[in-house]
């Protein structure tokens, strides 16, 4: 029994169990998945490379069913983290750490193959896509390492280059900006400012270590966020959502020689105000998640010093999906 | 006798010698100096910060003709090379080598005080602002060193992180376009993809080292780079002109990973396609130029690996700024 | 009333109050000093450009008493932090932020001219050596900033490029080996070991947020890292005490492509085992505090996520320094 | 017909073509080899993981025989580059970049497995460890890309962070100084100091662009990089030599600041003068090439910017390998 998906319909059906196709494969017993929000706009048909009748999810810990012959790292039994990027780690792409880019993988698993909202799953290129939990590590934690936290951190933290003392603001409080405000503490920044729509988000902004938290449903953020500063705007600049809006806030808030990292999938163009921008020594960077730090956080969870469990709050079984919700039908406004 | 202008008017009269004013100021007698672009957009009206009445120049070359009691580095009758930025070297900005955005200083020189094109200047922060000329320097190549290189350089070639073996394409072929061109090759890109309208330009660039070069005016640069870097793109994009045309050339060029240095001076908002580029690992930067680079590129004009004196081709006495010229009414099209 | 020193001998004696002397100088009134252990070695004649009858001290905070002519951040009664490090911010050494390296300047302070342990005191270089004091800021925080808290931080932790998830090795938990466990928390490791022969110490070092400590005094030290790293190794070294044993431990258990940040202050010279290392892709760093860090530690402080104060435990009126103490014959095996 | 060898005795036998053994081997046969200086080590005994009969030689260009099941990128009769280091792509090393400490492979060609010196090799890790050569790069150019050129550049260039306008010293002027020699001008210093005993070899270094030569036979070398640089020292020097001799000159020759860069095989210890560097701000690293630069390097050739072909001087035969010579068994003095 395995959940389906197709453009706008929901599915719940027995799927024939995959099994190693190439000799790099593993195939995997999920025993923890997610919905990530990237979900919710493939059901709205936002993503046209996953096709009618794909299984979703491409986050997951499980256990190794079985292996290919090339795979030497693992072997049935085997608990083990999925990254949502599969790798080849042999590729040009690859070389660099930009796994996001492998010419033959990258994000394929619940878009272009089937993925991990379900009882088994193969996965491409085990050897440089799997990860050996450590026993120590709970398992609800360790499925935020599979996407969100690695996103908010690599595209948000480390394109930003957080430093300490850095005054750094966040945009959106839904589960990627949280996640980039639970990452960004790693490089102590002096002062955090998150700002999002919704109250109740930023309630748990401040208890996750925002210092300052500014609800933008008033258009004043720029204003707010100026006033904070002290005229000067922040250093980093982490968009959060991916819409024009978003964006704009994060480009009008910059200090000299300020980074403005994004992190939100972008449907549309925005306006760049490169007639104001192109004198402030600003970098903009983008990013599709590597998963490169994915044995970093692995460490961190380990030592205690990252608790993705804080971003968990519902815990459903698998054959729930197709339980009506009432917020099913509008995906959060914020989120990734 | 000194040069003067108003919006829209030029003016060549008589004014009052600089004096010491503040006890960091120097009085520089000026031997060389130049017209940069931004002269010509001042006297188009483009630029309010200048007031009618303003004596233009911000590059220039000259001999101390005083100093003030804070000066300790200069004496009358050294030879000094004058950088388009004045710098105080202790505020916040300063500390950080972001000498453009200096508290008390930045581009002033011939904008919100007199300039160089006249037979004195006063420079503020003297002892920052100034550069001791080995007697082994040619005046005319040293005063491509005011601005033209170190924006060039610093601006296009270090942010846009330019590594040995990279593929980099320069937009705009013009006098900054072919700084960047002769500056980026101090870290030996594979190939230089020159782009510009004027044929003419085109073969200054390949004379000066691009290995490529397009010309743009049939609209078919983006394919044409895309094709000669086999589908990929490249690893550098340096905009060297400052409209939405060729901003949009550039972030249509970059491969995964890809860096777009912005130099041009932009007078309007471009747009920016994130919903094509929020998952290519890309960087857009801006910058004003610091200048923090004048004293690498003294050492590499004395030792003859930078020969700035090829972008000279023209030279003028002083009192020939009144003289009608057919270009003057049309500013280059291509130029910062 | 001042404190004066001369090889092994301590006076206590009335000194001519200080004078601005140059246009840059700022004289301060002290009210909080420290004693460094590099006072302790001048103490014991180590440092010889140390002449008899020197006003000791390089950390200091206290209100401004006058100011120089080219003094124009500061007036008299501002509450300041006094650097170790005087920098004339203009110096090639300065442009590049190596102000211990400064032409005119460098570490002046209690070694070539009087120093801080006195009533009052002339600093040199005013603009860029002397710090505004946030309200907020206590006194005795501050002055942990004068040189103790970035020595630790500049050439321990930013040296060492410590990244998030490292493990970090500190040989020695004197008052500079406790200041860089502090200050390597700004970066998340995953482990912080310390090690030092006095438990007292490693019991501060448990409480100040190291993972592991481990007493070298068995001469097991390097066995008892590899152990706790799974035979691996650190990313990591920071030695902080100054002998050839110490740097011994760091250079024995460095993980391939790890870092050894020399902070200790060296009297001889030590055996580098480049037969081992050679291939081992290491880096060794050694690095006398620029004080760069100042600004961004103010900050911290300021904030709360750094609490300097943590590191004082005696506190002495000025005019105790002629009090025979038992400590004052045997300065602290493993500090600096 | 192969050669072979055991400690200080050379042989050339017949030996068994070697198969693919493992699923990710290729079996190469080699058209194009060298003999490193480590060969001669080798033969001296100084290599105690090389066991008496191994095949030696770690260089090479060849033609695909055959390829294990695990190998899609080459197929039988592709031309390819062999690395010196061998890596499997996926361990933590290797993620890293840092091929030379993979976990099953590093230097084992010619060291602990049968080596190029031969007719067919095995090589293991074939996806991570073979280039495809691209036809217009000339098979003697591309044997310099197995090893000389990415050491040099690696351990030399990179390491020592090498800025356009440096000032570099390159002790040793043997083939990997004069690689380093060559690749250092990639970053465009503005002066390259070449040291050595030899006086052939500083005549060819100062053909491949070195700014000034010194015979350090004298005993002078220092004094004379001092007078050189001013009285500085230089930015970066690289140890291309591995004796501790060399190294001394190296670390008594660093500007503030400086990077020692050493790429020597160094068999004993040296002593590290710390307590004159202590305070220097110097960097010294050390590294085994990772071979991480060759798809950079072939750019580079194929762009004809890198001209290896200037560093062979000499041609045999692969049966010639028992003919006596008078050099044998005196390997050159400065030669890694």
């Amino acid at each position: 029994m395995m959940a389906k998906s197709r453009a706008g319909v929901r599915a719940w059906q027995a799927m024939p169990k995959p099994v190693v196709r190439d000799p790099g494969d593993a195939v995997v017993r999920i025993t923890t998945s997610t919905i990530c929000s990237t979900d919710l706009h493939i059901m709205k048909g936002d993503v046209p490379t996953v096709t009618p009748g794909r299984i979703l999810g491409h986050e997951g810990v499980g256990i190794i069913e079985a292996v290919g012959p090339q795979v030497s790292s693992f072997r049935k039994g085997d608990r083990v983290l999925i990254s949502c990027i599969s790798a080849c780690g042999t590729c040009d792409a690859c070389r660099k750490g930009m796994y996001s880019h492998c010419r033959t993988g990258g994000w394929i698993l619940g878009n272009t193959i089937d993925g991990t909202q379900a009882e088994f799953v193969r996965t491409p290129h085990a050897e440089t896509s799997l990860y050996p939990l450590p026993p120590t590590v709970n398992e609800e934690a360790a499925v935020m390492l599979s996407d969100i936290l690695p996103t908010a951190f690599e595209c948000g933290v480390l394109n930003g280059q957080v430093k300490p003392g850095d005054t750094v603001a966040i945009v959106g409080a839904g589960p990627i900006g949280l996640a980039a405000l639970l990452t960004v503490q790693f490089y102590s920044p002096a002062a955090i400012l998150m700002i999002d729509l919704d109250d109740n988000r930023l309630r748990v902004a401040s208890q996750f270590g925002a210092t300052s938290w500014i609800n933008s449903a008033d258009g004043n953020a720029v204003a707010s966020v100026m006033a904070l500063t002290g005229g000067t705007g922040v250093d980093v600049a982490i968009e959060a959502v991916g819409v024009p809006s978003t964006f704009d806030i994060c480009q009008s808030i910059l200090a000299p020689g300020g980074r403005l990292a994004n992190i939100g999938v972008h449907g549309k163009p925005v306006q760049l105000n490169l007639e104001k921008l192109w004198d402030r020594n600003v970098a903009i960077t983008t990013r599709l998640v590597d998963t490169a730090a994915i044995p970093m956080l692995l460490k961190l969870v380990n030592s205690g010093k990252l608790q993705p469990a804080k971003l968990i709050t519902h815990r459903f079984p698998l054959n729930d999906i197709m339980r009506p919700t009432t917020r099913s039908a509008t995906p959060p406004r914020n989120v990734r």
